[in-house]
């Protein structure tokens, strides 16, 4: 459940957001994005947690897999609903992870 | 509650894990930490939310900053803590944000 991603460094997309109260369609395109997510190159490993914010961190090789997967056709619709129905407000920080520690698996 | 932060560059802790079971002073002191980082020079803003993963975001101007509050008594200790009971596992990473953009406020 916790990523497992390489020595750094590589790319981390961290998406906060809040939702509206509109929820037609969100939880089966959110999982579909995460399964397509998963599929694309340059894929790391994800982590999500939602309360009141909801925060996924999606982790990538490089900056061009990241640009691709942005640009990705079904990816972009539910971007597009995103911004029009599902969320408040959000914020998208792409950030190149220079260091990584932890304990357990 | 999502966090305003300036124009890039700037940093981000992006800090995931799993609970433990034990849950003795975790509340407490993780709300301590929360208020005590706020403090710090160089923070920026956090972001956090908890399902079966946990994930916090904190946002600072430098890696200095990060350095300083790593090393801060009383937030060692807490860390102590979270190593030897209250996580199971978790990752700590380091990152420098390049890009930002979002909807609404």
């Amino acid at each position: 459940m916790l990523a497992e991603t390489p020595d750094p460094p590589y790319y981390a997309v961290i998406f906060s957001s809040r939702r509206s109260d509109i929820a037609t369609g969100y939880d089966e395109t959110a999982e579909r994005m995460m399964h397509l997510a998963s599929q694309q190159p340059g894929f790391l490993g994800v982590e999500s947690a939602r309360e009141e914010v909801g925060i996924t961190v999606s982790y990538w090789a490089d900056l061009e897999s990241i640009k691709r997967w942005k640009a990705q056709a079904e990816h972009r619709e539910a971007q597009r609903m995103g911004r029009e129905a599902w969320y408040a407000s959000y914020r998208v920080r792409i950030a190149r992870v220079e260091r990584e520690y932890g304990l357990g698996d």
